[in-house]
């Protein structure tokens, strides 16, 4: 898959914040070395060093980018020890990454491929020790944008790191699961899929904790301003949203709320 | 107006925050379809769901962009219900948003014409019920800007939601407003446009609530640090503003206080 | 050093924010006038009118892009009154600010010239008194980058505002310095940078305050999760930092205590 237009796009997902100019300086290094390339913030926001919450971004936000395009994340607690940089091809996408679970998602697909950063001619010549976003995995995406082989900056490995992942549950009647991620609309994201569900929207009700909120809905203005409704959300995940409002907030005690699909039929 | 470009310019103006990977996956999918197409984030941070700020917003900002320019507008309380999404072209630009009243201030412009789309082959193959900027809105944009004929996704339409917009009322000695935007430096935007103050700058003593503010200045710096002015800020309209301050802090009732402009000559 | 490509990078630092639009407005004028520029928000969180902050962030940051970038940098207390628009050339970079000490950084660097904006021909028609960013930076700058000729927009002049800059002083044992900056992290930037620590970063030891942090460490991972450490941070100056945590709330009185290195050998 090597590259014929130099017009990659390169996403970037980390925890830098846009305030302190850290993500402006990785794309500085970036159309240094490849001035082609395409570049989209896919976030700067992940909670300071929650890597399951950028793994969960990346691995539902992926999917609407184009092949070739080079995924690049940095939340990356672990900067500057030994952790490896990763670089994962799967569904023709690239992923870089550190070693720390931010690509788990990736590690059961089909036809993966796995690598290892070992090669530092390809990153900046000098590297600090908190900056790797800039310094190593910057040069690293745009090398590959330009056309740069793998095998010259990367060499294979067997496999990545896996975060454990919270999967729902199958109960009796259906399926038990728990929010995962919050939005800034205070919508509450939960670990359930909606490939897990049987059967058409209408065929399940949901408890979230000691509340009955009723059938899926289709969209949010179903339900009156100020009510909880459950729908497939943005991400393709079961949540708990508030027409006109938050969930976050009507229920500030949703860590310990348990998202239960009780399947009425089919 | 077909375009000969594709580096056409789409801006994006949300509520979607730029915490959550939204906006990103919204460009991906832009970007899958066009990839020339040339993306500004107009703003990201619209208070969710309030229109009427996006309204502002877009109204005053659009003028800054060149021809052929599509601004696409995504504050949409309705999303997945059947309001219908509409396209206007207007002053040589394209604007494409939800048929809530976004689009309001376009309404009486000379020559508009008005579409709503109705062809779903433009949109992506899987349609969310919550997440129709980047399922329907990034699609029918990127489409454009590569060339496609509005013909072929959307029809005409006579005319388009229009919201009740807050015009100042003629006193016997000038005019009488209110507050419509805050912005980040908490400067209070009235909906006193500068095309309806008679005359030169100093021909008008504002009075802000029980305040007087005194003429109009011409800068902040005009008045010590600490003290209010009114000026016609960046968005063309009057506003109190405090030099090195933020007047929202000042005056944190500025909700129930008139603007008032008194002629004083001309 | 006239521009062969007109895909020039123009990086923005401002105290805009990104929410009222400011910043895309700027953008939109830029495109207006070089379609090619390739824009990069360096960052618009900028403290309100904090010119050190941004100089700082400028100076650290503007190394990371290659050579020909124009870098526009406003935060611009004073803008519409009569202090001076001054372009710098330096490192074979350009520098576009208001003349208030932004630019302090370069004002002793070697072969560095300077000018100031002189035709307003080169600027919007409609100039406001508040928004310079948009209505004179953002187009000088994009005529620039189209290859306009900088004797067309500006004339020379001798020298622009220079900003006391907080250097560390010298001790008997070592330096001793001050927090100047504090990013997103909570990470405190010194003002010791680290071309002036003798010898490798095991000789010499960091004391804050009345806190022994030890020697200067590698990395983050190098102290157990919440323990204050010392190190050489993303900007290049020594920074106190905590792994997996913020050192601005393990000391709130972090403006009251000193720096101070002490080397230990060398």
């Amino acid at each position: 898959m090597p590259f014929r237009s130099r017009s990659t796009i390169i996403t970037l997902l980390t925890d830098f914040g846009e305030r302190d100019g850290y993500a402006g300086a990785t794309k500085g290094v970036i159309w240094g070395i490849c001035p082609q390339a395409r570049i989209v913030d896919l976030t700067h926001d992940v909670e300071p060093q929650n890597v399951r919450a950028g793994a969960f971004l990346l691995s539902r936000h992926c999917r609407y980018f184009p092949r070739r395009t080079i995924h690049v994340a940095v939340v990356d607690p672990a900067v500057g020890s030994q952790r490896r940089i990763v670089l994962v091809l799967a569904n023709q996408q690239y992923f870089l990454a550190p070693d720390n679970g931010l690509l788990s998602f990736l590690t059961d697909t089909e036809g993966a491929r796995f690598y290892v950063a070992n090669n530092a001619k390809y990153w900046l010549p000098e590297v600090s020790g908190t900056f790797h976003g800039r310094d190593i995995f910057a040069p690293l995406a745009a090398h590959l944008a330009r056309g740069e082989k793998i095998e010259n900056m990367f060499e294979r490995t067997d496999k990545i790191t896996k975060l454990e992942t919270l999967l729902p549950e199958n109960t009796k009647t259906g399926l038990a699961g728990e929010i995962i991620y919050v939005d800034r609309f205070g919508n509450l994201i939960s670990n359930i899929p909606a490939e897990m569900i049987r059967g058409p929207h209408g065929a399940c009700r949901v408890e979230f904790g000691d509340a009955d909120i009723g059938p899926l809905a289709h969209h949010y203005a179903e339900k009156p301003p100020g009510e909880a409704l459950a729908t497939i959300g943005s991400f393709g995940h079961v949540e708990i949203a508030v027409n006109f409002g938050s969930a976050a907030e009507l229920y500030p005690d949703y860590r310990k709320r348990r998202v239960v699909l009780v399947f009425t039929k089919g």
